[in-house]
């Protein structure tokens, strides 16, 4: 078997939700994407360039619009009757294909831009990306496993806090934590490994010299992601969540910090 | 002075963030801002039925569109320019006068719907709500002070999941900590005090007479809404943050959880 052993050729897409094309993260998005041709199919969502629809409604359930039940459960029947719109089918036909996934968004709020946040409403939905129970345990198909289990993903993020307001004590709380229901309740639910965060710290007082940095910077790291090791996540099917809930008590035993939920975390 | 000191009649502002009227949550909405007019002037924004547009775009800036700097200072010199969109302004005209604000929602990949998310994106700007720099001490008027200081806020929010699942150490993450960027990165941000968290779990199972059951004590929780105590965050005006960012090494040492922003936490 030599270097070549796996001929497919793998598909990054590059998910990217900022208004500006002239700013940062558009920059950024250019320096990413094409600093990511070499290595992948790079396919992108440029969510304000497509003017991408965040809001999750009736409509996104084609026939069963008004049928009782609730949101999440006929989305998935809508997916499984292939009658979701077309725009969040393209979506996630690109997801489907996707080794790597980047997200790239300023920080708003502490969290993802809406349009942004309305791309998992809407996109990742039961039936295409989890809701399968496996036969044998019974254990319902997620956090670690799944469809995408095993893919990766890289969450690059600008913003205009500084690195001690947004650290491990900072007063905004820290980005770690503050992301973790996109790196862990998002990505890791439906079994998608997240590398550390690319931040971009004072992102709002950033020069020109500034961004070739930070350009160069992002370029070095996507040079090498494909090597780094992924947050390690607690698995479900691994047993260590009493009744698939709540944590065993041998575990972290009296930590209630989301700390606990690292499998490095004894 | 007797007990009707205070004449003023007080407002409430409830914000709902469902699709559907005619579920769990349309009811609680109904059930809620009922109960409250007894003893409040009662304003809603029902995001859904408004059409509420949560894409924070360029147009939100009137005649700065395109000029350069970053989106949050721009947004701030709309606001002062009187250039915000109309509907933008109406939402912060009723926000500005509401003493009780009210955040209604399920809970969507551990955190607001995009509607919600983009409602604090476009309204809360800066100018409007923070900004502010104190001139005595320098230090900016923000984390549990300015315009907003001493107001409450109610958050109550329908989960598909289990207490347990979103308990203290549940697999996904207790709901305090997800909810964590809302009630102190938002709210406490500028000023406003939460009290604790009104969930209801397992929202997708439940019947008709869970949901008269779910009412009843959303009825009761707003009966005593206005004593009960606050979640007591540290307040960046009383030191506790070495150079206005990271919290001092003798509060909460060692501890790098959310939990140490919390002023009752030694």
């Amino acid at each position: 078997m030599g270097e070549t052993s796996d001929d497919r050729r793998r598909t990054a897409l590059w998910v990217h939700a900022h208004p500006r094309r002239g700013s940062l993260n558009g920059r950024l998005f250019d320096v990413g994407t094409t600093a990511l041709a070499p290595h992948y199919d790079v396919t992108s969502s440029d969510l304000y360039e497509q003017r991408f629809d965040p809001v999750l409604r009736e409509d996104d359930l084609g026939s069963l619009a008004g049928d009782p039940g609730n949101m999440g459960d006929l989305l998935a029947g809508a997916y499984e009757a292939g009658e979701l719109p077309s725009d969040i089918r393209a979506e996630q036909d690109k997801l489907a294909a996707a080794d790597l996934l980047v997200l790239q968004f300023p920080l708003w709020w502490y969290g993802p831009p809406a349009i942004l946040k309305g791309w998992f409403d809407r996109v990742i939905t039961g039936g295409f990306a989890f809701g399968d129970v496996d036969p044998e345990s019974g254990i319902p198909v997620r956090y670690g496993d799944g469809r995408f289990a095993g893919r990766r993903a890289l969450v690059v993020v600008t913003a205009g806090e500084d690195a001690r307001t947004l650290g491990p004590r900072g007063i905004s709380g820290d980005l770690d934590s503050l992301l973790f229901p996109l790196t862990h309740g998002v990505l890791w639910y439906i079994g998608i490994e997240a590398v550390d965060l690319h931040v971009i710290f004072d992102a709002d007082d950033i020069d020109g010299a500034g961004v070739d940095r930070e350009a160069e910077r992002l370029r070095e790291r996507l040079r090498h992601v494909d090597a780094e090791p992924t947050r390690p996540f607690r698995r479900l099917r691994d047993g260590e969540y009493r009744g698939t809930r709540a944590l065993r008590h041998d575990l972290a035993p009296g930590r209630t910090d989301l700390g606990i939920h690292r499998a490095d975390v004894a």
